[in-house]
């Protein structure tokens, strides 16, 4: 019988890594991660199968499309496709065991059955926090947020990066105030600012049905740009009477103070009256995050306030403010941007020990030392050429190789080698660990 | 339209925790996961989705059973079902792009559709280490993968457990020496050895076709017991001459040498004859580990040596030698054996700073402060009684607060409350970070 091969390959739209680019994306993982952990949140790990009729309760859209969904015995199946859903499942079943505000963090992989197109992936990691309230939060937790993000942002090495912040009701009060029948609409057609110029857009503004007047005052609105206070400032001279509006304005207000006690830097956000991030979801401020050098890759960092996060699975009111970082995206447009990757080291140990043959059992037993001083460390076992034992070190990008010989271990002494510079110091274990732990 | 409320629940099978349990969970896992590094084991992310024909190129078994398979267009995919199948996929794929010895650790989740029934899980974590040889794979790396089984166990706070050691070759050359034609019934037979004695395993082995000499041989061979080198002894002194057997002897007898080298306690190893871990896959050195105190949980780690990891994707020969950690199962039961959970601490936050109304931009300013010396701070924002914000600290297991009033902001001094002994003492903030961060 001859064996039959198959070819190894992934399916299109599924992310892959070689070590080298694995370490460093775990690396941004853990940053993420540890940022999270320094403001409170918790870790949840939601099933990433879960009844289909509980995570499409909200149904309808783009979404259902995309879900992976399939029948095993009698039930019927999805993959979750966000962490947000999960999340309102798990705070509305297990409501009486949680302490509120809930702060919790997820990072995990989702899953889209999209058309596969260049840097759209149908498995990707998201790395969400959400606070949630029971019935009431304050404001300062979208504060607190801002605060969040920069943060993490600044860990993961990134200086030059613009949080925009808007707030839904400042949007929907006015719009309420020039009786705007389809925002949709408007906000699609103000989207083409940049692209098409201002005439451009309030001859379509008039096309769907507003007057000039309202046209108008649409793009006033729109146009309205400057330091956080120069925009508060003329928020409030548009003279508009509207409740919601005012709502809105306040809370930016709020967030604004808050955010400059966290001493958040001024240059790190903005606020955007023409962000808008959805229409159906969030209900007061919102996030979106640009990196400056790389606006091409959109917004890496969004979110938003929402009044009721769990309202398909239970009466409580839980309004809540989050976000969501796509870290699968995120990397493949900065590794393709030439930010991250593209470096040589594939491994995370310190040290490649080399034994000889009648050296193994000192060699062993030195390895043992230095991974009990919980310094990473390999041992290289094949037999061959020391050329080529070196050659492992330097193709993984180990740092250190000391060679275990007889004549070192009577002496008690190793010739500890810095692979990048060449140089090699004479060293005993203790020495070797000290330099080694720095 | 009256809003339709979906009940919040999980599938049968899928493991939920609450954050306290999640935490200590984590924990597992990042220990298991820093003890891989330290052994210089590297990180490889696969797809949770394969295509079928990859996932299934072994074919057969209850796996295929089990399998989470479904269709989305006109693909035929399925849930990865383990992470070898999956490693054996990604090292034929990328063979040209790894460097060999290959050794990668995968932490994961792998999902089988299996009855759902206590203590089994159909989505589970697995804790994978393999070392991948291109053409040949030194015996030196069995010891180590022991080694690794023995640091990983004690660093998760276990001291008594056995990790118990067999090599396939022995299994394979004895039953050669006896042609016995199905070595699977025989093996059955022999794993009722402690349940039904001596003679009643001998007569079921003349039932299934052995002589009586035979039969004796079998009793004899699984009878021998003892320290390692009483064993190695014995084995020696049976008198087999086969060289499958005479290999599987030498095998053992070198990692057991190696064993001792790496330092790994007497104690927490045996050589157990009886082990077998299937019949199709492994080929060399087999382990299993057992919590001495919780036999009834079965091996928690378990692996071996196999000659050719990819033989469905390559024609290459790639041995290797690994084990596997299931944690979800594991925890499942620690947990119902009281060994772990059962903690109140729902957060890994280390301090609580509760603001007044007219502190609170002081509030955030010290707490972006506690956070950049990297200590884990929450801020509560709720308004209400200072019984309810102690309160939510004591729930979450917070084991510090300050409360911010106007006279601390002025006297630059804040009261830190010990939440466990209720001792107050009045601290800068420097000495708050120093003392939150020993």
């Amino acid at each position: 019988m001859t064996k039959q091969i198959v070819t190894p390959s992934i399916l299109p739209g599924f992310m892959e890594l070689l070590p080298a680019d694995q370490i460093v994306f775990n690396n941004m993982l853990d940053t993420i991660k540890k940022n999270y952990e320094k403001y409170g949140f918790i870790p949840v790990d939601t099933p990433m199968i879960e009844k289909s009729e509980v995570l499409l309760a909200k149904g309808g859209g783009e979404t259902e499309k995309q879900i992976y969904r399939f029948n095993k015995g009698d039930n019927d199946l999805s993959l979750r496709f966000d962490l947000t859903v999960p999340l309102a499942r798990f705070v509305a079943q297990h409501f009486g065991e949680l302490t509120f505000p809930f702060k919790r963090y997820h990072i995990g992989k989702v899953f889209r059955g999209e058309k596969p197109q260049k840097g759209r992936f149908r498995e990707f990691y998201q790395c969400d926090i959400d606070i949630i309230g029971n019935e009431s939060l304050s404001v300062i937790n979208d504060a607190e947020i801002l605060s969040v993000i920069y943060s993490t942002f600044k860990a993961l090495g990134f200086d030059d990066f613009t949080i925009r912040i808007n707030n839904r009701k400042i949007l929907n009060g006015f719009f309420e105030s020039i009786k705007v029948s389809d925002k949709t609409e408007v906000l699609r057609t103000i989207d083409k600012l940049e692209k098409i110029g201002n005439e451009a857009v309030a001859a379509e503004l008039k096309t769907i049905g507003l007057s000039d007047k309202d046209a108008n005052s649409v793009l006033r609105f729109v146009g309205i740009k400057g330091s956080c206070n120069e925009i508060l400032k003329s928020l409030k001279e548009l003279g508009i009477e509207n409740d919601t509006f005012a709502e809105g304005v306040k809370e930016l207000e709020e967030v604004l103070n808050y955010i400059a006690a966290f001493k958040v830097p001024v240059a790190n956000y903005t606020v955007d009256l023409t962000i808008a991030r959805g229409l159906d979801y969030y209900t007061g401020t919102i996030y979106e995050t640009i990196l400056n050098q790389y606006p091409s890759i959109g917004s890496v960092c969004s979110g938003g306030r929402y009044d009721n996060l769990a309202q398909n699975y239970t009466n409580k009111k839980l309004p809540g403010v989050g976000i969501s970082i796509g870290l699968t995206r995120l990397f493949y447009q900065l590794r393709a941007a030439g930010v991250v990757g593209g470096t040589k080291k594939a491994t995370t140990s310190k040290i490649l020990v080399i034994p000889m043959q009648e050296t193994m059992a000192q060699s062993l037993e030195l390895s043992t030392k230095l991974r009990e001083a919980d310094i990473p460390t390999e041992i290289y076992f094949n037999e061959g050429k020391m050329g080529k034992k070196f050659s492992y070190a330097d193709k993984l990008g180990i740092p250190y190789v000391i060679v275990v010989g007889e004549d070192e271990v009577k002496a008690g002494k190793f010739k500890l080698k810095n692979m990048e510079t060449g140089e090699q110091i004479e060293l005993e274990l203790e020495q070797i660990i000290e330099k080694l732990k720095s």
